[in-house]
């Protein structure tokens, strides 16, 4: 085992919950990554106090002062402009100069990917990061990407995020060859719009360590068909919402149901433990976090309403980031579909 | 109360199951729908003897012959050039004739939107029609489009499916003034793209007996939070799709916890009651038939691979349509909002 001094860097004042979430959520981490240190960026009069309750913190975490904070509400255009002095903008600058390897923040998803973007850039040759979230299916998880960083995606884009989420699965989920598949409304050559039309083109020919399934429909994500799920953001973001919604509502018909009736409320006592595995199995909080990808920099966007349960899943999702290498993964893979592209684009200069 | 002559036409050659699966569906109609009479298209030499078998069909069904079937895996184009002796044809034309009031069909949706287009044309004005599907929700049924007729729509066409759908809520759910959602990636006016903020802009000013609600996200339409939401086919398959698979995946997760414990399998006999109402509540087969808006004429389709009871279902979610008188309204409201996009458009004009 290699000893890891791996730094993680956090926006304390982002989020609906507060500092005090991630200050609860940090003396979780702690214990579970004795050999990761913290530097939490924020309001310093707020946190030190906060920090300075909880002893096992002692040593682990470095205070760094900025005195303002994005707001929820904020267009991220406004938040790049005025932002130089929030604790959002000085966690990434952290990873930007290289004294923390990954930064986190519950706050607003579109500032924190326009100052991720503007302080760490792309990989070359990405034009835009994408999203990813790691959804419980019946075979175990899946990588779904974009859930919303893009509302439109052309076939270059799209594939550039296949290439991502195969590069995260296998540095992050540890597979060797990961599953693809590009989500569309049928699994048919012929169905979908052009710009799932060409990616799938593109990754029928590409010499990449994944192996392209084709096209796959909505119920495949929780099928767990493919490792991998592609789509735009627009699509992806309102998938997962969708995918939330019903969880909650089934589990909703189950209570109402038990409820009902004296057998199905005695029998909900005596299947409570069942029924508890259920709920923590759902529990969204679990599968917190959402992983910019296609920067040269590692960022994960916390839930903005989520408990300290909820933080510390995300920071573990941080942690397990930084430690795999997924951005050489990305950078090597990407640079075989550019190369790709550029052939077919040469290729079909030549025929005309 | 009126007395009701009405007459269902069938395509009893689509689907996966058969003509089998429909005659017995035709059995469980018959006694909901005393006064309402079918029609059979389809192998006569199939059709007669699995007719003749169910007494209580005497007097009500009708068969036609038609030599031909659409092909599941066929491309719309070709069945449309080649498929005028198809049941599915013929289904059709009973309605364009008049003969029949609605159309049924289990067989390929987009060989049967192309065959209804031609020959019931669509509403004037109307460049697209929609697929919609009905949704169980925390607070009842949500009505959902399009969940698949089209993979991209613009401001306009989106416009339109709200004008369908809110005439179909108020049609065939009774409600009076249906509030209407657009599906989009965030509540704020900043969000999603050209297309859904462009029919926001139309909605906004038009006016219908609807409420505009503005955007909605994924998990709106579990919770309820309007009666209609409209999106793009491509979008709306997959999410539909997408919360199917969810569904499926909770009751998988509730099953292997109970199966996990004695108490676990104690309690779910104690509760089976509460568990099999559960079941029933999401069973696909009760929200069968995604109902074809924006034709001339009214068409369902069916789910190619249910059971009787879903085809069942199906055939009361047309004769429901069929009664509703629900392309009437359409016409009207859609007048409405055709006026105002001419409006803007002189508008605009006189700016420059």
């Amino acid at each position: 085992m290699v000893a890891q001094d791996l730094t993680v860097s956090i926006d304390a004042m982002g989020g609906d919950a507060g500092p005090g979430v991630v200050v609860a959520a940090l003396a979780r981490s702690v214990l579970r990554h004795p050999k990761v240190n913290y530097l939490l960026h924020g309001d310093e009069a707020v946190l030190k106090p906060l920090v300075a309750r909880r002893s096992k913190l002692e040593g682990r975490v470095e205070i760094r002062h900025a005195p303002e904070r994005v707001r929820m509400e904020e267009k991220p255009s406004q938040a790049l402009r005025r932002g130089r002095n929030t604790s959002m903008w000085h966690a990434i600058e952290s990873v930007a100069k290289g004294e923390a390897q990954v930064a986190i923040s519950a706050g607003n998803t579109g500032a924190l990917m326009a100052m991720s973007m503007f302080q760490l850039h792309t990989i070359e040759g990405i034009d835009r990061p994408a999203i990813a979230s790691v959804w419980p299916t019946k075979r175990g998880q899946t990588v779904v990407l974009d859930v919303g960083a893009n509302v439109e995606s052309d076939a270059q884009q799209l594939a550039d995020f296949a290439v991502m989420g195969e590069a995260f699965a296998r540095a992050v989920l540890g597979l060797e060859r990961p599953s693809v598949g590009l989500l569309n409304v049928g699994a048919e050559d012929v169905k979908g719009h052009d710009a799932v039309k060409g990616a799938a083109q593109i990754l029928r020919n590409v010499k990449l360590p994944m192996e392209f399934a084709g096209f796959v429909e909505g119920d495949d994500i929780a099928e767990g068909t493919v490792d991998v799920v592609v789509t735009d953001g627009f699509t992806g973001n309102i998938a997962l919402k969708t995918a939330e919604g019903t969880a909650k509502l089934v589990v909703h018909f189950l209570r109402s149901a038990l409820k009902r009736s004296l057998l199905g409320r005695l029998g909900a006592v005596l299947a409570s433990g069942a029924l508890n595995a259920l709920r923590r199995k759902l529990d969204p909080r679990t599968s917190n976090g959402g992983i910019f990808l296609g920067l040269a920099g590692v960022v994960v966007k916390s839930h903005g309403s989520t408990d300290a349960l909820g933080f510390a899943c995300a920071l573990d999702m941080a942690i397990d980031m930084a430690k795999a290498g997924v951005i050489p993964k990305i950078i090597a893979d990407h640079a075989e579909v550019a190369r790709l592209v550029a052939e077919t684009h040469a290729d079909s200069g030549a025929a005309i």
